[in-house]
């Protein structure tokens, strides 16, 4: 039985599976990332626990990885604002060595967006964009059945296109970005922004640290006119700015992912709404906006296997 | 000796010539495309004259086409407004059967970018975008050492996306697009809207008919002020612009082509301080934005003739 290791480097932990060609996930588990200040630590950890739990007469193909600024050209996770790991880490390279199989990397955007290709919905598409709705808006392009990993790795940042001149302070340090507005982030920014200008005394005594996407989410199936309004200003963003995105390489879907994608017609319709209205004539009406099949638990991992299928296809 | 016809479509005029592996045209000429207003008579004449003017000695081995609102995948023009054959026009397939010889099809700036791919600037090169800057813009983007096509075979619609919005009218039906202000008739607008704003009387007598982007070229030259600030404008939103589509698909090099991209520093100045501004981090200091290197008076055939050499290799 052919099996793929998926790993999925996060902040706090690191989850990782034996996955079959289908999309079965067999058995995974995590280390805490932050338990190794020196990533050979973590390395080794790792392939430890990879050869106590590698599922019995499989044979482990190769070992995909999706992390925060992987970069799929050279395998290095590079100057990852979130890791403990400075500077340029060859973490493909310690792996493949670790393990003694072949490792291939790249961030957990990309990874997501091949896990959508193999497992998900996006089976047999050849064009197609792949957003997720987290606390940034990571992105992947499929164009003429290909992952486009651009120049230097780095493509498919549309987080980071900016959709208002001189808008929202990005962490990026430009402003405007599509992040700042369209994530569990900037749908909290966007409730502030209403509150302050309908309600400024209610801001003064509201404990905005209890306030989260979730809970606007709750307010707006409650009938609050405000978290409504909160979901309907980010719905209209993204949909111009997914617009754009289609005259760029004119997918068939675009999948939403992530935990804001999940406040189904509070976002989707909006979205749609604002999307169908800037599109351009040629494509109006042939692209389709659809939640991602993936389940939200497990993308990480899938995504992060479906990098060795890819590589063997 | 191996040869491609290299087939450039317009509404006044249809250039074609023979083109060899190197980009040599060792001969060309053209049809009036207003002469033909039904399609089979213009594929007839072309036919023969293709006969007639056939190089000795040697092998047509097919035709590319470049046409506006060329689909690749059905060999169709469809619907263009500035020719006289209307509705979806299958002349790869009248091509093909009046030559006995393959042909493809796609839209003008997607051949030109082909053309710059083999023949220009950007051999070697697996990661770029082409703009032209004529009456609107067009362009093209290569990824993965592909021109991507997109699901529907009109991706590279940069001309397009929405860069104001609420900004000028597009003949689209929409408003704000790029091409609206960074093409030869975009830098007019801005022209006249410096002009109303700054010398209104100036406007009222002015013969606004003869002003174009010559005459706004040679003016910025002769040190007016305005005219430069109308170029500095057009490069301000075309780097804007360009910054947000390098987070879409990295390229290594955007080619600038056309009447308005040969204002030299004029434009490029202006453009690229903006691009650097407005690119994301990542990819600062890493893009290149040059002048394409085709001849501008047979880009069009050559990239039409590199349709078929990429068909083939």
């Amino acid at each position: 039985m052919k099996l793929a290791i998926g790993v999925d480097i996060g902040g706090t932990n690191a989850s990782f599976g034996f996955v079959d060609r289908n999309g079965k996930i067999l058995l995974k588990d995590y280390l805490v990332t932050t338990d190794f200040p020196d990533v050979k630590d973590f390395v080794k950890a790792m392939a430890k626990r990879v050869s106590e739990l590698r599922p019995p007469n499989s044979e482990l193909i190769g070992t995909g990885i999706g992390a925060p600024n992987g970069n799929y050209f050279h395998g290095t996770v590079e100057n990852a604002p979130n890791l403990k790991w400075k500077g340029i880490v060859p973490l493909a390279k310690l792996f493949s060595e670790a393990l003694n199989i072949p490792a291939v990397l790249t961030n957990d955007a990309n990874a997501a967006t091949l896990g959508e290709m193999f497992f998900g919905g996006a089976k047999g598409m050849k064009d197609f964009i792949f957003i997720t709705l987290g606390t940034g808006l990571g992105s992947g392009i499929v164009a003429n059945g290909q992952l486009i990993y651009g120049h230097d790795g780095f493509a498919g940042e549309l987080g980071h296109t900016i959709i208002i001149q001189h808008g929202r302070q990005c962490g990026c340090g430009r402003k405007g970005c599509l992040e700042q507005y369209c994530s569990a982030t900037g749908i909290v920014k966007t409730y502030f922004e209403i509150l302050r200008s309908e309600h400024p005394d209610l801001m003064k005594t509201i404990d905005t640290d209890k306030i989260d996407a979730r809970y606007i989410f709750d307010r707006a199936l409650n009938g609050d006119e405000d978290a409504f309004y909160a979901f309907n200003y980010t719905g209209e963003l993204l949909g111009f700015a997914l617009a754009n995105s289609v005259a760029h390489t004119s997918p068939e879907t675009i999948f939403l992912f992530g935990g804001l994608s999940q406040a189904g017609e509070l976002l989707f319709n909006p979205t749609i709404l604002s999307f169908e209205k800037n599109l351009l004539h040629n494509y109006k009406g042939k692209v389709k906006i659809l939640p991602s099949s993936l389940p939200e638990n497990d993308a990480a991992i899938l995504g992060a296997a479906s990098l060795v299928w890819n590589e063997i296809e």
